[in-house]
């Protein structure tokens, strides 16, 4: 069998079919999709990519499914999707994931339209398995879905501890071979075996620090929010892509593409000259209504406050995230013999929710030179309340 | 300047002082003493010593000293009293802190009547330092003070990291470097800078996670307290060592000793063949008296179960822990420019203080062959309420 | 001062220069010029780029210089030169450097004339600093030349511990800081001190070992050697850019290019959808001249070959790498109070020339359909002896 | 089944027979016994045991056997063999084995005599498996010996890997998981793959450097000399242990019973209060005789230095090792379809082993206030030859 050498899990041992995914240009175009995106602003060694990432969440799932009593077939769906959970990303991964849903109503996770249409499903058909059956296991469904794309799933144990590996920040760093070993599947639901409440608290705990550190830091959500904007108008454009082409690329094309059609913001993206935060505010300072801006009504704002300011629509980014939620809440564990929600068995996961609502930033970026005007301007639009 | 190499800083550089202290019998010892003692029985890997972990202290204490405005003097005495800071320990280290400190009410961090004694004291005073401040450092005194024995002292920073380097364990893996670029000393109190709530947060939750994985692991309270009581049957041993001999010895006499003199314990202890939970309760399950119980009292009721239960009072272990506390609660950081408790600054204090009152677990141990007759003893003497 | 989190040196502390030398475009670009270029293609979690890298060898070149008695300018313009050393690197780094220099006669370290064109001059000679002293000392030039670029150069000891942390191939994990403690300046020549034959042999041997399993490894080799022809017939494109406007493009923009102009290639290199190997002989097998074989005359073996096979000439490749030479036998080790170069120190050296040696391999490489025509017709026009 | 989480390998998966192995006082006394020996008198933080070891080492065998094709029985032997391989070790390991090999002429690896006269023997049969089998296998007899003791063996692979780990010294990491997958059994002989004469050279190189840098320092022979005259005082002492009972000890006892029975040197060993070099001299500075000196040669030449120094005949020690050898030179590798020598396939076997006899060197040791008297007197009396 083929192994391949990956700097986190060593060698990883590929069956036929995973073999024959990874020739798939489906597959191969991750190697051109950095896993995370415009984190790797900041943290500059993290230029990883989703490639490795679903090398890492095959044979995570591998090992997962050597530890429970499941039969080949399905053992072999299961493999199929851990490795092509990402085929549906778009080029630069989560950071068009809300171009691509406005335009599209697609997520990433829905590769079944995806799956037929590519080698992929011919490959996975050559091999005797369902293309459907196996992206409904990339949506999270099933008894097994959950492994795939659920609270306890081998994507997060990989990401987690492949980030920690590539930025070099430590906490990311979970026991991913203790949770993979202690996974049980009872009546139809994964959980951690009994004496692993600590055990999904440390999981739970590693995503809220990556959460803080590396996944949101501001730079990272600046660029993100000019890569957004900058899609939208290389959609808008002439000689733009289709959104089917669009949601096909990959960063490097993407990048071209936008130095040539969309040029301020794409060279800005390209040589890390990032617009500033004119505004940085706490859930305290503003109204609950701003947590729950739609996009529209974000467009509108940053082009009322663009005028208030005197400066170019394109100058100003309205970056209002929606109200922070913890999907691990969820995760099983088994605590005197009974499977409960860990939410139940921890008095972490309500403080953490907490941490999570006291993160949250509503952020108004603009270019360097321009930014004390837009301030002054998006606190009056926005109504945001001075920090004492 | 001499360097030593180490498994987690690499090099290590010693200044002279540093250097001549190192080959002082006081500090020689410490290679005798492990840093995890009974841990290693669960944890395999983990026989590192309390000798490369002062090295390792006094490597981040120069560290943060380079970062904090310090006059020479006083970063001379810093780095000795980090490199020091362990010299008081016991045999076992932590495991006979009890016996020690209930036979001459010495606790380790009091080494101010010991560095005379030494030729540690001799060392300093040739070097110009004065052992007295060296000691009033060690005890966490002064400004300074909190740098070698505070709530963001390096011998944690340390301590974390080394152990999870050698148990295997990742949740030590703090960003130590990180917390030491971010050290002010603001009106005479250390401090971190400004956006470090998650790095303060980040210790607090590396600790939590390795007490209730590693340090406060039941095999090793188990063996801990069968050490606790060999002890003081040693010091009661009409040929064992005066309290102060004991406390001077290291890891190998003390297992040779007990082997001699208390030899059913001392040879269970050395062929790791322990005794057994009989009891193993929550907070919920007990009265709370029993949180706060006496040393005398516990030996007490080891007596009346043990007679209940027919079988010799050495038979019988009573551990109960005092309440657990979080000394971190007391890390100061600057928030909006402002020194604050993190207590005050973060949702995840609180919670985790609630977390280690669900950890805590009063503990009766056994002999294999007699467990299930101390059980009935244990719950009936101490009024232990059934488990659900 | 800015510190950057690393995956490789954890904290990197920036001063003035270099933090206004990052913000440059001609530094930026780096971010998008991967390091391993086509290695990626076999160890895929090798990701990273000559970004990170650059500061690597910066933080190791300032972590050098605080050990040897260097005034405050020169170390300035040392530090500039190692941050600064990679800039003019094509894209794909050295795989299209003989492009490149076929063209141009440019080497990519040559920056004298690219420094004072961009703003990284500027930001040279801002903060007082001479560019063409920084180009000097990046062509290896001068008594702390060899610290850039030389025998025992920090570029060198960042990339081998760097690739080894991406790749997951642990022969690179050299004892950097021991070698850069060891680093004596003795009559205008870098050595090593007393007692480090050993130290210089490690470092020989890791690049060794690095050579043979991930540097040349024959996937990175086709794959760089499509990249070598489809490079020339970019340039020779009607509608491709000129060698100076291809030079300064990064890895995105040159694959969009070939896969605009040169699709065959262009999507063959983006899907690592290879080439495979039709000859691959050692020096045994071949004429000695073929070791030493032009450009052109590969290029004329190829239409030969083609002809001979009957195949077109772009799906011939004749991949023959000039004689292996070991640059790191110049090193310069002090034994029993001598400055003596490692060669004449060390026995080892000269097996390593033979290693190096037994290792060269010529490479022919075609689609995997006309795979056996294009062997048989290339073993007969390429003389090669067939192995027994 | 059991797992126990190890800081080199992770969880290790203990089969029910390990799992019995575990417990028993033999396999339990290797917690007390530092793999290392006085190696961690020069690296502090290689504190590792031959308990870790011994799992690690039948955590790789259970993966190789894996990978070859072996009958459950054979297998269940070997892992056996290999978690046992050093159960004959004396106190200090390597350390006391030429002392033990003098009074009785046995060898650690002869565990023939030793396994049925412990629990081990039982636990062995209690599960079908036969203990002169599995001393067989330790001694390395039989197709698979050589997976636990051979050119090629699992002890090996985990010492040079576990030692880089715990001593900080890179040079040992080796890539194991590629030399357990690579392994084949080809007519009776274990060989490495297709492709891996560099596999097999770095494994070569790695234990060379680890030689050269680690398990040879000068300090640790130092030490290692003085444990070895001791031990001979200590066995010679009216009141010492018969060498049976000293063959039994672990390091805490042999170490308290020297300072009891030897003070001086016992307590010089424990307080790292070391003697230091006299004479250091290579082969070609002293007559070839000197380096195949029978103990008894080494003793009476050390009587006639102390004789002509004037000091105490405790107060020499002359340490001339025998001739370096490279076990490995046998190590088989398959190259072009055939099993090879790798001496006969790699040019670096030969230089290795001209490295290896650069690096002996002969040692005369002497208290620090009389070694310039013992180093005159050592010249004279060993015909050293003066170092140009």
């Amino acid at each position: 069998m083929k192994a391949i050498k990956d700097s986190v899990h060593d060698h990883i041992t590929l069956d036929p079919v995973a073999a024959d995914l990874l020739d798939t240009p489906a597959f191969q175009r991750l190697r051109h999709i950095k896993q995370l995106s415009t984190v790797r602003l900041v943290y500059p060694s993290a230029s990883h990519t989703r490639f490795e990432h679903s090398l890492g969440v095959y044979h995570l799932a591998d090992r997962a499914l050597s530890h429970l009593a499941v039969d080949d077939d399905t053992a072999a769906h299961v493999r199929a999707a851990a490795l092509l959970h990402d085929v549906g990303h778009g080029p630069y991964g989560h950071q068009t994931e809300r171009v691509i849903m406005r335009h599209t109503g697609r997520h990433h996770d829905d590769i079944a339209d995806l799956l037929p249409a590519t080698e992929a499903g011919t490959v996975l058909e050559d091999h005797g398995l369902d293309p459907d059956r196996v992206a409904a296991l990339v949506r999270g469904e099933g008894d097994l879905g959950g492994l795939v794309s659920g609270e306890l799933d081998v994507d997060r144990m990989d990401y987690l501890v492949r980030d920690a590996h590539h930025t070099g920040v430590p906490y990311g760093t979970i026991d991913h071979e203790r949770l993979i070993r202690e996974l049980r599947l009872r009546d139809g639901q994964l959980a951690l075996a009994e004496g692993n409440v600590w055990t999904a608290e440390a999981l739970l705990l590693a995503r809220a620090l990556m959460n803080g550190t590396v996944y949101r830091h501001h730079v990272s959500r600046i660029a993100g929010a000019m890569l957004d904007r900058a899609s939208e108008r290389l959609l808008a454009h002439e000689s733009g892509p289709e959104v089917d082409e669009f949601a096909r690329m990959a960063d490097h094309g993407l990048l071209v593409a936008l130095r040539e059609h969309v040029p301020d913001l794409g060279a800005r993206i390209e040589r890390r000259d990032l617009y500033k935060r004119a505004v940085w505010a706490g859930l305290d300072e503003v109204d609950a209504a701003l947590a729950d801006l739609s996009y529209d009504d974000q467009r509108a704002a940053e082009r009322d406050i663009a005028e208030a300011a005197g400066v170019d629509d394109h100058e100003v980014i309205v970056d209002a995230p929606s109200r922070p939620g913890i999907k691990e809440s969820n995760t099983h564990v088994v605590v005197d013999g009974v499977v409960r929600r860990l939410e139940d068995a921890s008095e972490l996961v309500g403080a953490l929710r907490a941490t999570e609502r006291a993160g949250w930033r509503l952020g108004v970026y603009a270019p360097e030179p321009v930014v004390d005007d837009v301030r002054g301007a998006a606190l009056d639009v926005l109504g945001v309340r001075a920090t004492p």
